[in-house]
């Protein structure tokens, strides 16, 4: 197993939860990267207070504000980070941001439905487009062949409750809209795969596990993972995985997960 | 294997495609429905030509304006087949309109994303919705115990082009918009199949075969199927499925594909 050694990097919805744990986690690295493009819909917002204060300690952290279901803040997001890398590309994006609604399968909408999938899935589609020139740059400067995360690399953030063959949790939360959107995005995933294989950039799809996070669960149920240890977990497969692991379903043990 | 024997069907997208096969295979049985509801966006458009003659000739089939895209038009429909019905329910409901862009990876718009996720997986949900009155009353009308298509069912036409694990004719078209909102209507299909389960309701989820139809293929190159058969094959198999095959993704051969 390799050491995950990126020169840059990009987190979506990085205030809070796995998208904060992911910065911090790079900050304590041996070789940190010089550039970790922290992003978030509102940098100002009360809560970004935690990543404005890393970001006032750690001048590698540069906070952008995005918000990946507007087409428009994309392009301006990738701009901006264009500027700060110069000539050299992008190693990782890692497409994080996401949402739930809770809901029944009989209450949802075609509102909610559709807010849904543009965040969870139509998202990191435009992402993946508008960090494209920079991650094919990254692939293109880095030595040897083959895939690797250390190279370039997409990250989608997805679920095992987006698992068809296995509807993780069904009794815990219907949750229809975030199962189709998450099935999606590992489709997405798999196309990405296909599409950007011979430009030099592995991806893949992750199932970081049922993490304490806002989005994990609520009132007095605490869930089993925290966030350091899927971080930690999921870093550590990041660091391991190669050409032959392209396109496919991971959990934060690395394990296969069915679509 | 037992006989399909309905006494009301209700197919989206019926003015031509499978969606009319459908409508002229139940034609032919033995036994025909007594209610055959077709719809279509626009019922007296000239791509409507062809259902209106079958319908003046039938008076079994009961055409219907319905737009999948819109709830408004959903719930309409869902009250003008009620009324229809009298007291009785509707045994099956073919979620068979759909759409496709062509486009590569690369050219995918949020807005060709949204309306094609629209049409092809919220449709069907809403759908599933709006008829879920009318299918429970079947499958409560309906002797015996165990669910079958000839008690209630829904049937999602999905592609194999949605299938996560094969990513099929990937080099023909890359559809990313198609794929993803054919890999979400698969998980649509697996999440009504444990929430109707209850109520009898088998729900499963087709791909039709590569078929000979406007969608399937245009200019020069010809599809292997025809609608005929795929249409055939797919009510075999519908006359055959049972408890234990629902939430199953079937092709019109019956042979269960991978997600």
């Amino acid at each position: 197993m390799g050491e995950l050694c990126v020169r840059s990097v990009l987190v979506t919805g990085a205030n809070r939860g796995i998208g904060l744990g992911f910065v911090q986690h790079f900050l304590r690295m041996p070789k940190p990267p010089q550039w970790i493009f922290a992003t978030c819909r509102d940098p100002k917002g009360q809560r970004a207070q935690e990543l404005q204060n890393l970001a006032s300690k750690h001048p590698n952290i540069i906070i952008i504000p995005l918000e990946v279901a507007n087409p428009t803040s994309i392009k301006a997001a990738a701009a901006k980070v264009g500027e700060h890398l110069g000539g050299s590309g992008l190693n990782l994006l890692i497409n994080n941001a996401g949402m739930a609604k809770p809901k029944m399968l009989d209450d949802e909408t075609l509102e909610d439905m559709t807010e849904v999938y543009t965040t969870n899935t139509i998202g990191p589609l435009l992402m993946g487009q508008a960090f494209l020139p920079l991650l094919k740059k990254a692939a293109q400067g880095s030595p040897g062949s083959g895939l690797s995360c250390s190279k370039a690399a997409i990250v989608n953030m997805s679920s095992y409750a987006g698992s068809i063959e296995d509807v993780y949790v069904w009794e815990f939360g219907q949750v229809v809209s975030y199962r189709c959107s998450k099935a999606a995005l590992n489709m997405l995933t798999k196309c990405q795969s296909l599409a950007y294989k011979e430009h030099g950039i592995l991806c893949v799809t992750f199932h970081p596990g049922w993490v304490q996070t806002d989005m994990g669960g609520g009132g007095s149920f605490k869930p089993p993972l925290t966030v350091d240890d899927s971080v930690q977990g999921m870093l550590k497969v990041l660091s391991s995985i190669s050409e032959k692991d392209t396109g496919t379903f991971l959990d934060w043990e690395g394990k296969i997960l069915p679509w």
